[in-house]
């Protein structure tokens, strides 16, 4: 496949996209997600994996309050994932995604991932670039167990915003009193390795791409609303599912 | 105290509560615990722990999706209890329950919990009478250590609902093609021991009350809403919380 060069995409809607109209649109698909996941519920045939990556501020957490607030959280769980803690660190990597792996029946979203263990540790050095390539082999692996061995719809976001956009929403972050507990000294730091952070990323989208990445124009909440609730529309829709009739004795 | 007795209470709001009206208010309480609740992440000094009981049918799932779905999925876990796993049996009753407990910031619902150990297991005589009460008293140290050394307001709520309406409910689990995946046979065999229900139920009240229960009228959904958002609501407001400032380093 051609690789993903971030910097040639856009993290704003196409010109010809009307705010109004595509808000609206949004709301009917999510009445749908809603219907969608009550069926993934009841037939419980499949699992459904969505792993959401970006940048700080880069609108995860609204995403998960307004697309996946829509259903009904008997069935949606969220795990985030922060720094590992010791425990975890004494196993693999993988140790602690496994054990929230989603269930049949089940959306499990993640804020943040296992991509991490490829994408700050890598710009921070604490891999190498061969170890990075290891773990990206162990992850296609991962990926492939979860698809093939319990009927896991895989979907992955990365959350595409502008530095300039991250800096305001950070400056914000400082300047409204709701907000500054979101914030984090340590978060114009981060900023400072934007490039690293990208060329990481762009890595990422290359040798993890068994599951394709949707690269989500992120600078406008209710285009990055829109794009994934209609990409999680469409993959449930895939399912070709049916509510199950009585049980037999 | 004065003893709850269940036949004695109405499964029907007032007669003055007007249904357009109650609906209307609870809007307004969803809109604010949306709110409440981001404050109780953000704050993140208490835990809430939500405790769902009821017979089948008793309208757990609707009061789930509609109250508890009107807040930010990645604040709010749901956990549903079904008959316990041979591992689980291989220890205490609370262990499984310990497991899942909330941790600060997160207000974190039970469909179904241990009571379950006191009630379907006492009404099938799986355990008796003087094991019934030792597993109360447990049940009481065990929601103190949550209270006392975790910060965590524990709501308890019985959907109280009378047998004709739970029996047209099933009725309707049968009969609609979208419901019947929640139908199982051995319901109205459990529907049946409904008096054996209400005592194991109005034992429970009795000798679990160190945190209170709240019996919900709960024939009708609008009325069962309302007081569940409302009760939920008071006691975020109890907490007293505030949005922490800029992080001190």
């Amino acid at each position: 496949m051609a690789t993903i060069k971030l910097k040639e995409i856009s993290t704003l809607a196409p010109k010809d996209f009307d705010k109004e109209a595509i808000k609206e649109k949004t709301a009917g698909i999510l009445e749908k997600l809603d219907d969608l996941q009550n069926l993934l519920y009841a037939e419980s045939k499949h699992a459904v994996l969505v792993i959401l990556q970006g940048m700080d501020a880069s609108g995860k957490d609204g995403a998960i309050r307004k697309v996946f607030g829509a259903m009904n959280p008997q069935g949606v769980r969220v795990q985030s994932f922060k720094a590992p803690t010791p425990e975890e660190l004494s196993h693999d990597f993988l140790w602690r995604i496994h054990a929230v792996a989603p269930p049949k029946g089940i959306i499990q979203l993640f804020n943040r991932s296992h991509y991490e263990d490829v994408l700050i540790t890598r710009v921070h050095k604490i891999i190498d670039d061969k170890t990075a390539k290891i773990r990206m082999k162990a992850i296609n692996d991962f990926e492939q167990l979860l698809q093939e061995h319990n009927s896991t719809t895989i979907l992955k976001f990365y959350m595409h915003i502008s530095p300039e956009e991250q800096k305001q929403r950070l400056q914000e972050r400082i300047s409204d009193p709701t907000k500054q507990w979101k914030y984090n000294e340590r978060d114009f730091d981060e900023a400072k390795l934007w490039d690293d952070y990208m060329a990481a990323y762009e890595d990422c989208f290359e040798h993890c791409n068994d599951v394709p990445w949707t690269v989500v124009p992120a600078d406008q909440n209710w285009y990055k609303e829109y794009i994934i609730a209609s990409t999680l529309q469409k993959a449930l829709e895939k399912l070709d599912m049916e509510y199950p009739g009585l049980k037999k004795s």
